[in-house]
């Protein structure tokens, strides 16, 4: 997949060793017998190019941080510094405030203007100290605040929506040829952007949740007919959820999104978990938040009497649904429902991830110093490579229901493959 | 003030140090000039005694937790164990299951003779393994069944209500002759029994619920007019919420019920939170389950509207209400309400508990070995002591406002002193 | 017990709630029948006073960390310095760098001037952010820069040398007619300072000393013959090896400084050991710096063979022991030394020690804007009180071996109470 | 890369997805452009296949855990049992006890008949429920024993040597023509074996490690020129070290045994010690066990003054030499030396390791069913995979110092590549 530079490279790198902008990294890598890989994607792998675009002493660059906490925000900012600053010698390097906004002059605040002092213990921290706010910014303002500002590198830490969104200043940069290196760090909690198999703050949000889900095990446990219902993030994706139950391996029952279910019925979810009160007497229950959108749109009827948030929320949902369901069945329980989902996102890095935020960051100072542009930091196979921004809109990433991953939940909780 | 022993003390106790029955600790212990401290009530300190009313060779124990779930539980259980059946050689130490509801043969399942194997890791795990309900027993058939096991000793685990129910008991065995020593450990993670200035688990709750508010405030800080509001336990004593704001040192406003509280007016809560949120664009609340029942019961409007959930939900209502009041005045703010009680009384003792527990349950098991029954097990200016439980109902124990913690949270916080 | 004051009280308190000069705590507190308490010392409370010696709009303060590391440090130094600042007015703080030594302008460094953004985060690190050191400074040239920088207050956070130090002080300053408050914020992590019955940091220490000591169990547990020792700080008092091994509730054998001990012989340490191995094949032996001291000095064979670090080292001492001695026995052991002190010393404090730190610190500033010197804060039988200085030479706090906290020990180690 | 197996598949498999035999997984994925990838072993994918060997109703299996500790070997044993109970239906599975050892009878315990109830919690546990040993067993006395028991799977649970002692275990009962599924799971904390880029433990070791880092570098900061000195796990390969040193991003200094070092002459470790001492008056040096061993080696002189644990112990020697050489350079140092392997080795699996033990753990079930023999389960570019025994002889895994990792690494400590 060929990533777009802004030019020939003119400066030798000052750092030690090189990766070959000719080395590729197939999208497919599991032989079939008798299968011909055709139409299989090759990447750029992302690492230090011997020859640089931009010239370190004149250069300026700028980070934002756009979307929803996600662990290691902070540590993503403080190693893009660190590396821009130390090892490229690049010395004007600007944080935006307030996500997107903070590229517009009207909006936001002024950029601080990082040095080594202010972000010595940022990492320690949760949450991005630059802020972050959701929603896009007028591309046409924001790329002459950066003309003004002379600033030709921008780092974007976010989300599709996000990289969405570089990819347009890219577009009107290039419009206006002005040369902008936009390279985009994929942040999503719920690890759902397609060609990153690992996102940073996933595995932060695996500890944190699969504490939770123990702590809701021993609330289940220590009461008759206990039931902990709790929900974790995973809008798209149930990545959070899954491994959150293989972690704590304490689940009994876990809906996401990529598995739709039906409540009613003889195989329905409400039976499977009337068995499991009437056999071990608690029940721990797990659901994503996008999970079951379909039977929050359908039921009209509940929408009626409980408003909007019945509507949205599948957790206040099901444990509506749980509660009338025993409580018809004259089966006492006690039922408590957990959303610890801002308690979560709002840590700070773990050290896995740590090490992930510290790779991506200085990976896409890389690709920004060698002139490449319009790209995220991808991570396939173990390896960092360059995925091309536009090629995010045509994929979506979700667990594969017959992988490692969701095999491995199943036999965990031991619950049926499907509630139809 | 004197704890009902059940008869002269018959055997040699097998431990190595004592104390006496004569020792006594005032409970006003600060020295006025020109004041006699008439009134003052003393207490016999808890310990190990010289002689012993039980022949341990003969005496089978039994141990009861009840109610909600505290850090520490199973500490408890096991230290009563290990010290009945280690230092006094007690066989048969029988563990009822599911609360009060174990005591009744009729209702719950049979108890669990105790061993060490058994109790081996028991403490490292949260909640209770002998399980918990809430609501109390018969008295005359839990009384008919502990003659029937020959128990003569009874450890009750558990609040106010708990230790009701544990005096009820000690009251129908002592109508029956049958010599019963009941002995509560006082459990309450609110932290609001009198005479006992420490109850376990409520430093861990603390620990916990600090963790969540910092997470709070970095939720509420990266963020264009963020606002958290955490609930916290705490049903008639704002200890939890007090203890944590101190220890985190980044709440800004807390409502306890203690210190009752207006929201609107040029004073009331309200407009204390739109000048934080126009001054300094963030900030974090922090509310007490039990503060602010008065607004509750007056506010019938709001109950019609939304239903049972605002009548007893402070955490919902004032998150309705925070909101409509930034609409109103028409200031953007992104408002996130968590309410963390259930993943904070469900962990394990912290060590500061684990210390506590093992030491509240070594000292009720010295009480019971010594005849001494329907008393609860207190500790008071930093000693152990014997508290008739009769004593309980006199009295409840909250937060001092005028008091070294309380004017502390305030100086934390910088809120003003009343919101009237 | 008088506590100096360095004159009349002239300003008013801007604080709400006032504690009289006139209460008393007194010492001992339990009663024994036919004993009339004489010679009970009572201690003045400490808290805000109606009355300020100080104006606050023109008055200066120093704080200055000594000594080792204890968590908690950073915390007692912002809530001195946000007391000072938000309660009283007082503008200008300065933290002196580097210990005792800061005090001195020709050896350390220039004091900082602390602002509410300096200390914003500190209480989220370890360690001291001000620096500290071992050792004295010259009297009469730290007062001289007390005097020249116009620093009537000076908070001496430290141990009892420290305190001791800051007592020379201020009999200093007093020869100088200068009128200082000195006053000591008690610091030791081995919690043996008299009338202080908890130091900040202890608890703290405790929670990772029983994760260590936990985790030593599983080394022990998972080999044949497995021995864990491990070393914990206390020199002169076992309460952080006793606190951790309460929490723990793992370890078989314990040794303190209070409680000396033989190696040989059939009631020697040693030949427990032995049977404990053969017994139950693992060990978990816990033993505080200070343990034992007799024995090195009295060991001159092994000062010879193996140098200093066995002389100094109980814990060093103790390994080359067992290991002899099981291979002159002919039993083969895995043995294990651990010394995670340090890891344990540089930990940031938890909540249970954050709250306490704010406290000490405030009722530090309460006391020295009133005028009070000489003294540091106490904290007895839950209530924090005013301690003359020149009381602490006189006192030494060790656990007391017929205790709670020791007799707790013993019963949960099951080690006989002497090894002679 | 062909894997044994031990005959024709006869069962069907009860699971509900497949894999194939047929796929491949190659070794080396990178393209480099004009390169023809010949010699490049391509592996089996793990995972369930669609005919079984063994016929789950009459087939024992065995488990064993041998080598040092690592996190999650309890993970491993419970995902094991639970697999082949719950998902395949084998009832009898033994877990031999400590180590090797077990499987010799003469030696070892009886083996454990393991159960739902046995294996429950112990994945919330450090260390091996099973015990653990170093060294082999006698191949002939251990097959036998396998043959007298009828177990015809044995799972082996450990590193190189264990993996070693596998094959011949294999070898053996081939020759004896018994059939006997030998499946290794890797086993190494410090994440070195071949065809295996993550093993379980080396993220929890970097997650505890990490956390020492940033202590000690609190115990140097905060001290005049104060050099703290850590030594981490790591005996041929430096990945906890370098892990741990990105994670805490503390680090000034780091040796391992990938990248050789003097100490003396202008370019040596001490003179760019020295200067950051005098530059910046703290430092932060981590080193690996295994680093630096052509220096113990040459050093006799050393070894004369101060015994075999210089000769062995790199971190004891760097600290003496520190120590001499300051002290030589007339420039007080506090250095402090921690040794934290233990109670880092000893800890629970973190949540990603305890996702990864129940992957290895199942994938081995899924081979062992499918008669599969000796091998074991690796992970290579994010697949699990078959890697027959023989192949693990043929390489060692090591950092590459110039690939990421080892770049990052060099970055983030800011130190010279190299000390030549």
């Amino acid at each position: 997949m060929q990533v777009t530079t802004l030019g020939e490279a003119l400066y030798p790198s000052p750092l030690r060793y090189f990766v070959s902008d000719s080395l590729r990294l197939a999208e497919r890598i599991i032989q079939r017998p008798d299968e011909k890989m055709t139409d299989n994607i090759a990447f750029e792998l992302a690492g230090p190019r011997e020859k640089l675009f931009f010239d370190a002493k004149t250069t300026r660059a700028g980070i934002v941080t756009c979307g929803g906490l996600s662990p290691g925000l902070n540590d993503v900012i403080r190693s893009l510094f660190l590396e821009l600053h130390h090892a490229y010698g690049v010395s004007q390097v600007y944080g935006f405030q307030g996500g997107y906004r903070g590229l517009d002059p009207h909006l936001g605040k002024e950029p601080l203007l990082l040095t080594p002092e202010l972000v010595d213990d940022v990492h320690k921290k949760g949450g991005t100290f630059l802020g972050t706010s959701r929603g896009p910014v007028d591309t046409a303002v924001a790329v002459q605040n950066l003309i003004d500002k002379q600033i030709n590198i921008l780092f974007v830490v976010g989300g599709d929506g996000t990289q969405r969104g570089g990819y347009e200043l890219y577009k009107e940069a290039k419009r206006q040829n002005y040369p902008l290196a936009v390279v985009g760090v994929p942040k999503t909690i719920d690890n759902d952007i397609p060609f990153v198999s690992q996102t940073f703050g996933y595995l932060t949000a695996i500890e944190e949740a699969a504490k939770a889900l123990d702590r809701a095990h021993v609330e289940a446990r220590c009461v008759n007919n206990g039931i902990s219902l709790v929900k974790l993030m995973g809008r798209n994706a149930g990545f959070i959820a899954a491994g959150a139950t293989l972690a704590s391996q304490e689940v009994n029952f876990i809906l996401v999104p990529e598995v739709p279910f039906k409540l009613e019925g003889p195989n329905g979810f409400l039976a499977a978990l009337k068995k499991r009160i009437l056999d071990r007497g608690h029940a721990l229950v797990v659901v994503a938040e996008g999970a079951g959108q379909e039977l929050l749109q359908n039921n009209t009827q509940l929408k009626d009497a409980s408003g909007n948030i019945l509507l949205n929320d599948i957790g206040q949902y099901l444990s509506t649904r749980i509660k009338t369901f025993f409580e018809d069945e004259d089966i006492p329980v006690h039922l408590r429902y957990m959303d610890p989902s801002y308690l979560i996102r709002s840590t700070r890095a773990n050290a896995v991830d740590s090490v992930l935020c510290d790779l991506f960051a200085r990976n896409a100072v890389h690709a920004a110093m060698a002139g490449k542009t319009g790209l995220i930091i991808g991570k396939l196979h173990d390896k960092y490579i360059h995925v091309p921004s536009e090629l995010l809109a045509s994929r979506k990433r979700v667990m594969e229901t017959d992988g490692m991953l969701w095999q491995g939940v199943l036999a965990s909780t031991g619950q049926p493959a499907s509630f139809y």
